[in-house]
């Protein structure tokens, strides 16, 4: 499956299976303790002891199919779809841990290029097939578990073998990306170029450029690049009903901005097959930096501060008391020393070394003005961990524990009590279920008006940790939507957020996206249940 | 009809009759030969001369708008009817220059609450009357003009009284504004609280903030407080179908960014009806300086180069050769001395006095370095003109001119040819009609991965001026889709742009609009034939 030379992610976890991180004695112990973990968690079985519905798509189908991408390119194993079953959510794991096969897709179709995507939506919809559009897999909203209904058979579109650098506009400074890049693909690229998309979000590793896209995907350096759809300038989508190409100016008073109609649609539109995204020149320096504030309201203060007022730095991050006391913005050492009070934030500089030095000297002012205390190994530290966390959810599951993240976002002004709203939330809710959580919690991004909440939940496994974490997640959503914040700030809606998303928007924007949607899809056919 | 101590806008040429502008004797007697001019324009008659076909307003209808808004907001009087009739393009002033009232509403209605807009639109769509939302009536692309078609009736939906400040969010530094604000009355509203918009096109005076939003409006400080829609966070709008009120976050990823449904949609799809809006501190200093470069190509250079890689100023313009040999940038001096050729840059600095220095600083050793030559008068003379072209376009209709602006936008790498494919098309077609027009430009907005180009035309009126124009502004629009160009960048779409509109997004994107119209609009009485 793999076509180019990155390891394939573990299709029961995170990752590459070489890098599976086991959990020292140490720290396993101390989970144990501190959550009152009573059993270790179900493992996964071995992939080849799953067992599989058998593919029900129609032959008719699949001999179309063929004719469409080449015979090599639709693939019916057992290995294949299991890979491309669901995404990477804790529920996603569980349920694999558990053996259950029943989203698996009929087919996977790896079409090689935007006519061979068009092909396969005319072929689904005449067949009546359901289209998942699939990247990475790294959906952490079951953004790749569409409802089968009354479909003649779902297919995984998988969308690797489009992997090109189009273009790159070294005036304009943007490049021309197929869907199927991964980020560390597209960075190459790039890199050997002289650019970066300056794009790195937890998934880095496994996510794809066309995901980024359809999925609103937000990046760690978000202060200082800005998210993946503020730096889209162009699309070309294909759909059931055509292809339509965007990308004439950044911006225009052209009507509305279809590009954004198209970003964050997940696929219920259509199949994004080429996105056109700003660049900007490999930074010479790359400085990360912690500061550790009394409190988390003096850290909001001084991030807020930084973002409205300058300068600001490229990585602008923030954790609560909790989430500093456990280091976990340090995953070499979480729960180990260094954690003295208070809330650790991770600034970052990356630019030239006049620029860097320059902002780097004008924010401290403002952060030691503002409390800050410098940190400076934190940095670092940071850095070698950025995307280690989901290798670690993989362990404590393993221990045991319930693991795993949400996300939300509003203006400045609401964040406190959102943030006390959604941890009330999910306290009460696992209390309720003899496992009182850890909860812990960092303003990941930071906009002039507002910021985003990221917390992680850990605590002791029930014996159903599906439905366990099923009715926290439904609690904080509800605490999120009551207190004004948005149901996703990065992750997306997928199936997993629908119902609050249609309270987010209102039946009035819930109808314009429907009507989108049965013009662009008339079969339904696209990721049915996903988004809509 | 003025409801707020502003001065009620020229109901046949731009801005506030008190300050109409005379050409001097010298301006005049150069104009005249420059363009060959043999005779002057038509002026307007008296307004009382103007001649109206009756209301064709159902009876039924009237009765029920006077039952949602009052009687004394349901106007029929002539005057009412002319001063909501058409925008402020040349040929919307032409018209009424020749008496021609053909496109007027049958009534002015004036709503004071979100509710009332929404029954007034409840009674439009029983009694299938068209409404035509109407803020400042500075629109310059036909977008007060629908198609009247088989409608009862058209009203103007004047927002005017929908004139408050809602609210003020200091800590999320964000404002909650009503439509019908004009520019210095948000501003001075504003004010009065130590904020700014700092929004400030051409049409500041007049337009209105419902406007800025429907229309995409981009302001002569977008390079430093980005433009209006990139400022917007929240919408409310009333459609047919019901109000949708988006103000959740600033960004997130939930689905499809649908306040940019409703940014640009020029009152096709509902009303705007409260705007929420990133604001800024007051700037203590405003530091306004020209440079001139040796040509047009070094001066977007240096423009390019500050965009993309810092400091970014506040206000950041460029006047080609022509446009600077005529001093355009400086209407005290229109064609006087100081034009010593090459191109005249506009740089601007707002904010803290330190915040200015530190980036004026930065900002000269770039534009130094790139060929720039400080002209540090020409910044104040710039700022003390900046909205008074308007005027003068009036004093030199009158003198027997064609004068009007237009402007597209594209990425930096097709800029060069985007110029020279737009400037051969308006000198062809209007040398070919025996008019050779002077044809100015200035590059008057900048993103890092592009930029806008605004032309001023000038010629000689043949005996039929609409006819005239409206063969060359055809060439031109074909010649913007032909380089790869928007069709507009900040005027926005109206009637007039619409064909070219629907190539530009092509058949996908306009089907899912019309879906959308469909859906929220559908007995179709919004803006019929604006955008759609």
């Amino acid at each position: 499956m793999s076509h180019r030379n990155v390891s394939e992610i573990s299709w029961s976890g995170w990752g590459d299976p070489e890098h599976k991180t086991a959990l020292s004695p140490e720290l396993l112990s101390l989970v144990q303790g501190a959550l009152q973990i009573k059993h270790p968690g179900k493992t996964a079985p071995a992939l080849e002891a799953l067992t599989l519905s058998p593919s029900a798509l129609p032959d008719a189908g699949l001999e179309s199919l063929r004719s469409a991408v080449g015979n090599e390119h639709v693939l019916l194993d057992d290995e294949a779809r299991i890979r491309h079953l669901r995404g990477k959510s804790t529920p996603d794991l569980l349920k694999l841990r558990s053996g259950d096969t029943t989203d698996s897709p009929d087919a996977v179709v790896v079409p090689g290029s935007n006519d061979e995507v068009a092909a396969v939506l005319a072929v689904c919809a005449e067949q009546r097939v359901a289209v998942v559009p699939f990247g990475g897999g790294t959906s952490v909203v079951g953004g790749l578990t569409p409802e089968r209904g009354a479909f003649a058979g779902v297919i995984a579109l998988d969308l690797t073998r489009l992997d090109q650098l189009v273009s790159l506009d070294t005036v304009s400074r943007t490049a021309t990306l197929e869907p199927g890049l991964r980020g560390p693909e597209a960075e190459a690229l790039l890199a050997a170029q002289g650019y970066t998309l300056g794009h790195f979000p937890q998934s880095f590793e496994y996510a794809t450029i066309g995901g980024f896209a359809a999925a609103r995907s937000s990046g760690q350096a978000s202060a200082g690049y800005g998210r993946f759809d503020e730096r889209v300038v162009g699309l070309r989508i294909a759909t059931p009903s055509g292809t339509v190409s965007l990308a004439t100016a950044p911006k225009s008073a052209a009507g509305p901005d279809l590009r954004q109609l198209f970003l964050g649609s997940e696929g219920a539109f259509g199949v994004i097959t080429a996105v056109t995204v700003e660049v900007s020149p490999t930074p010479a320096v790359k400085l990360y930096e912690g500061w550790r504030f009394p409190s988390f309201d003096e850290g909001q203060a001084a991030l807020r501060t930084l973002i409205q007022d300058g300068p600001v730095p490229t990585v602008l991050r923030l954790s609560d008391e909790m989430e500093s006391a456990l280091n976990l913005a340090r995953p070499d050492s979480i729960g180990g020393e260094g954690a003295t009070g208070g809330c650790l934030s991770i600034v970052g500089y990356e630019g030239t070394a006049e620029n860097v030095d320059a902002r780097q000297a004008a924010a401290s002012e403002v952060l030691r003005a503002l409390g800050g205390v410098p940190e400076p190994e934190a940095g670092p530290a940071w850095e070698a961990g950025r995307y280690s966390a989901p290798y670690l959810r993989d362990a404590l599951l393993d221990a045991g524990a319930l693991v795993e993240t949400l996300e939300t976002t509003t203006f400045w002004s609401g964040i406190p009590a959102l943030y006390e709203a959604v941890r009330e939330a999910l306290v009460e809710a696992l209390g309720a279920q003899g496992t009182p959580p850890l909860v812990l919690c960092h303003v990941s991004h930071v906009y002039r008006s507002g910021a985003s909440l990221y917390f992680t939940v850990a605590c002791a496994q029930s014996d159903n940790p599906l439905a366990q974490w099923q009715k926290a997640k439904t609690a904080a959503n509800d605490a999120i939507l009551a207190a004004g914040g948005s149901i996703t700030h990065h992750h997306g809606i997928g199936v997993d957020h629908k119902a609050w998303y249609e309270q987010q928007i209102g039946e009035v924007g819930i109808a314009a996206l429907r009507a989108v949607k049965r013009e662009l899809d008339p079969g339904g056919i696209m990721n049915p249940g996903v988004l809509l």
